[in-house]
């Protein structure tokens, strides 16, 4: 214990300085950042990531948790060593694209697609839920409570109406990324609670497309087009199937062709860049990246290869993934949260507070909703799983506020409640999944599996 | 040899699709670059420089040459996947930058600085002859030819002299990446020759720096100062020797820290993150960032965990690596060299093979001023190694036009010159090491050490 302790304060007494190095670097530059300017801020991404993920794996929260802390402290709002925008933003949001991509690519490695597709009817079931329940309450709580907050669109001629189906939208859409990570770092992917909420944040993600093209209809003054909604999520949903059908006719022989070509690092390479362009083509049919990238990873995990790629692709991971999280991190403006600053309101904290509560209920009613009878299930891992909102819903949020029918305010209470859900999740799930539970894999001990590809400290 | 034959047309049949893909996303963005358009591009990149670097390997040459020709067909003069300009190719350079400071990491790594000293004064030699003789010859040959593509600038009043003084100053220095790229993909960097190669490229770019401060001093109109010349020596070679004595210090210290931490992947990503700072510290100190990679690489060799480490880079340089030479290649116009394009004109295409023959010539020479003694060693390996130019050339030449003493037509004669000294190093390097090669390390022969590492296809 004393020698942990004293590891601890080392660590910290290295870090300063190593932090230091990024503040000489971090000049602005004209035009794009100078190299050495980036080589230090990804130094201090990576530097701080593994430090504040060493301290939350030693006082028992998931490493994730040091890592969202690290992004917070090397934000705009504290160090700022990651600037709020400019064009080193814009590279570091690129290869966090690139980090959490990899991460559901792993993920998808590792994902059976028969063990998955036996859990598809609690996923979905899970999914539907864990929307319409999240919406109903905000919009209900906005309607009928009306937080002064959002007057001045009101004032300006927006239906209460309108503000409260935006605010209900907000709250729907799952951010798979979080939990996906914290259930990697304990060693609980494989359970079939895992696999509920992975397939859940899949039909979660198509379903928030449907609900983006409404809102974004609602805010440009549109009426409804059911060919607009259906169209959404038919592109959605069939991009999925039509990639991982394709990909599974096409992979096996073009990584049995990659396997017969000699140079160097082609295996690895290959397998990235499949999971890159599944990614981009998941984004271009209007769909979340990561779900291609997952994607990617389920057609790989039929191939031979598979393996070697797993191992391979670790090492990238541990590169890319922690500037992801990072990422999110640096996006927390703390202001809001410190009385006295000049983001501060405490009408703002207040409304953001009601809208954390119903955030988390709304997600672990859907827990609940499954998982009865013969197929036990653990509801509350289930429904805690869901929790992390993420960038979906600061999306509909933003395209709120860009049409005036959301006041800033109103962004600022979205953005707590976002917040919240994304710190809260891995210090919930720990306990939820170490104690609730009730089966992994049959045969297969979820820690002999995950001993195999984990070794990487 | 048939079925080599097949897979060959078959690799090419894969190839079209995927590169079509590339082009699909290749709509301009506003703003930034979009994170599918990142990837698709990112995808290409790795996707044409391994199956480029397979076809070369195929015809007997290293991959590298493959990775070389992948990014002119990438490039903005053929494809135009990479563009010449913008937010995208900013945030291509930046991770080639990465690339190849890992690419001399993992060098590093593998060099063992008591052998790197015993080559120390063969190094010094080789790198002092091969900047005098070049730029003598250069020198010379401008002043006493004096091509007729330079008279614009005389006409405005440009003193001859210094024309050529510029010129001489853009033929002086190596770009090492290449030739060590090559005998990492030879299997060669155990080789006496290759350490001497190193070595030297190392004090060339000490060199470089000089020649570099008393150029910018001549453009700018200003007297020589003598102080600037040495403090630009004193610190580029400073940093050098300080970074190694200090980080040799911290460095064992520092990883057994490290090691007694127990969050994923922490170990390869401190020592990404060290390799980081130095290249950064490196660059700040005005130097080259990848002389600070190597010698990072060479102060982590020594450490417990010098193998977990190499064994863990290994897979993220396959992913950066490739980033860098394709990115070289796309710098390559290569209607400069078509007949009947805008850009093509024959009185610049014969002056800058007249250079190139220079740089050839220069820095081959250089390998014969070496090597006599007891301690036999290739002269032409080396002056082999020497030959490849790259960007500190084209940074004089630019620092030349911009102040009006070089002309646009002296500027693509020199472009000519350092595309073709660093597509010939590659096909040349290859006999050269094969045949002329004396001695590999005592005890230690370079396959065995290879195939440690050697294993990822």
């Amino acid at each position: 214990m004393v020698a942990t302790r004293t590891r601890g304060r080392a660590a910290l007494r290295l870090a300063l300085p190593l932090l230091a190095l990024a503040l000489l670097g971090s000049a602005p530059a004209e035009g794009g950042p100078s190299a050495p300017h980036f080589f230090l801020v990804f130094a201090a991404i990576l530097i701080a990531a593994k430090l504040f993920g060493e301290l939350a794996e030693r006082i028992g929260q998931p490493a994730v948790l040091g890592e969202l802390v690290a992004g917070v402290v090397l934000g705009s709002s504290v160090l700022g060593i990651i600037p709020a925008d400019g064009s080193m933003v814009e590279i570091i949001t690129l290869l966090a694209e690139v980090g959490v991509a990899v991460l559901l690519f792993e993920i998808g490695l590792e994902t059976d697609l028969k063990e998955m597709s036996r859990v598809g009817g609690a996923a979905f079931t899970v999914a539907c839920v864990g929307v319409v329940v999240p919406f109903l309450l905000g919009f209900l709580y906005w309607y009928i409570a009306d937080p002064q907050i959002g007057a001045a669109a009101e004032a300006a001629g927006v239906s209460p109406t309108m503000i409260a189906i935006f605010v209900g939208a907000t709250l729907t859409a799952t951010s798979v990324g979080i939990t996906a990570r914290v259930l990697t770092d304990l060693g609980r992917m494989h359970t079939r609670e895992a696999r509920v909420i992975i397939g859940a944040a899949v039909v979660d993600d198509v379903l928030g497309l449907v609900i983006l093209a409404i809102v974004t209809g609602l805010a440009a003054g549109a009426a409804l087009s059911l060919f607009n909604i259906v169209s959404t999520f038919v592109i959605a949903a069939g991009f999925l199937v039509v990639a991982v059908i394709v990909g599974n006719l096409i992979a096996p022989r073009l990584f049995r062709l990659i396997d017969s070509m000699q140079v160097r690092g082609v295996l690895l390479v290959s397998a990235f860049a499949f999971a890159l362009i599944f990614a981009a083509l998941a984004g271009l049919a209007g769909s979340a990246m990561i779900i291609g990238a997952f994607a990617a990873g389920i057609v790989l995990s039929s191939t031979n290869q598979f393996d070697v790629i797993t191992e391979r692709v670790k090492p990238v991971a541990d590169i890319f993934t922690p500037i992801f999280f990072v990422s999110v991190g640096a996006g927390v403006d703390v202001r809001l949260l410190l009385p006295g600053s000049e983001q501060f309101d405490l009408g703002v904290l207040l409304v953001g507070g009601t809208l954390l509560v119903i955030a988390i209920i709304g997600k672990v009613v859907s827990g609940f909703s499954v998982g009865w009878g013969r197929d036990k299930l653990s509801h509350i891992a289930i429904g805690v799983g869901m929790i992390p909102r993420g960038e979906v819903g600061l999306i509909f949020a933003h395209i709120g506020m860009q049409s005036g029918i959301l006041t800033p305010a109103v962004y600022g209470a979205i953005l707590i409640m976002v917040i919240f859900t994304t710190f809260l999740a891995p210090p919930l799930l720990k306990p939820a999944f170490a104690r609730g539970v009730v089966a992994g894999v049959p045969g297969v001990p979820d820690e002999a599996r995950h001993a195999v590809h984990g070794g990487s400290t």
